[in-house]
């Protein structure tokens, strides 16, 4: 029979994998045999909505962005994949009861490792533990989701791009962001126009120095009190 | 051993529940001798964040308002529980992952069936049918919510309105809503100054009728139109 994982690979899942120990071994062999690992360019989309059912997939080296999107082109970020992450959102063709659709583009070359969205649906009704586990990490996103949610609703804006920058450092590991005021506002599920409005505030207030395409965090203290104040 | 359910309450369980003939014996009966019947009266909570661990709960009869709240007491709802619907999110404090904290408030008199948390968390590592079944639900209140947040940010208030307001005929099966704006606002997430001013220009419009602590739909079906516009 073909292993289309190799050793490394094979590593990295059981590795990732926490419920990978109290797996049959057959749900194992399952999972090695149909895996497989697939490179994505950065701004490539791994998901498209239902014009996709790419099946559940775990980052092996990259990072994404999953979003929403209206009608009227209008996003909003409801997370980023890291290294190590799993997404499950991508084989919700196969989830029963997820109707909604999100959208996922590589920020950064990404390789990942991907279960076909028909195995993974037999799995989650024969793998008792590997169910559990998906289901804990779906829960988890669904806690993602809730906290944008409450953020989107009760915080004000000021505060959220103060968050958003601070975030995109961590990200980034550098104080200088290479990001356009139109990015940040598909984060954030707002107008481009507000965003830059406040962007000119945070200058004035010796915050961030805006140049084009780029802003750099040059008071990041007072970012962070903004951002966390009580 | 003592059986709390009475014969009504159990044909109610294994009717609502469709994991339960694929349940082993053990665990019906652990599901039948630690449940109880409780009654809610219409205003109280039956879940206010995390004050509560109250458990998993069935609505036997009556009906309640699932909703976030943030520190400033601005409110959002997020779906309601009818008759014969579950709650899980009422068990959070046992549900690994879920981070965030809803209130659920009666708004009629309620009858749920309660199975207490503690029993639940066993329950999930225990029956595989009935953390299948679970999870599908959650999944199911994940969906819900993700509409609301599409709703609240990439749709109009005055469709958000307008929608909410033919819900709410649905569900008192009346065209007499005896709803205040306050209540509305706390319903969409919005400011009650907002609603009031969006309620007015439906009645110039011709749409409702408006008195004191009463909302009268006049013209069901140009709400409509103005609901599900494409």
């Amino acid at each position: 029979m073909k292993e289309v994982l190799n050793q490394e690979q094979l590593a990295f899942l059981a590795e990732i994998l926490p419920c990978w120990k109290a797996m049959d071994r057959e749900h194992q062999r399952l999972l090695e045999r149909t895996m497989t690992e697939r490179s994505v360019k950065r701004g490539e989309y791994l998901y498209q909505g239902d014009r996709d059912c790419t099946g559940v997939f775990w980052m092996r080296y990259g990072q994404a962005r999953v979003f929403l999107i209206s009608g009227t082109e209008k996003q909003i970020t409801l997370y980023r994949l890291l290294e190590r992450d799993s997404c499950f959102l991508s084989a919700s063709c196969v989830i029963k009861n997820i109707n909604f659709d999100v959208f996922i583009q590589a920020e950064k070359d990404c390789r990942i490792l991907l279960l076909p969205a028909n195995v993974y649906q037999d799995l989650m009704e024969k793998s008792f533990p590997l169910a559990t586990y998906c289901n804990q990490i779906l829960a988890s996103r669904f806690s993602d989701v809730m906290w944008v949610m409450e953020q989107t609703i009760f915080t004000s804006l000021d505060r959220r791009l103060a968050l958003f920058l601070l975030e995109q450092k961590a990200i980034d590991e550098s104080s200088d962001l290479h990001i356009t005021h139109e990015a940040i506002s598909n984060h954030l599920g707002t107008a481009r126009e507000v965003v830059t409005r406040m962007l000119k505030y945070f200058q004035e207030e010796g915050l961030v120095s805006l140049s084009r395409g780029a802003i750099e965090i040059l008071d990041e203290k007072r970012l962070k009190e903004l951002a966390y104040a009580a």
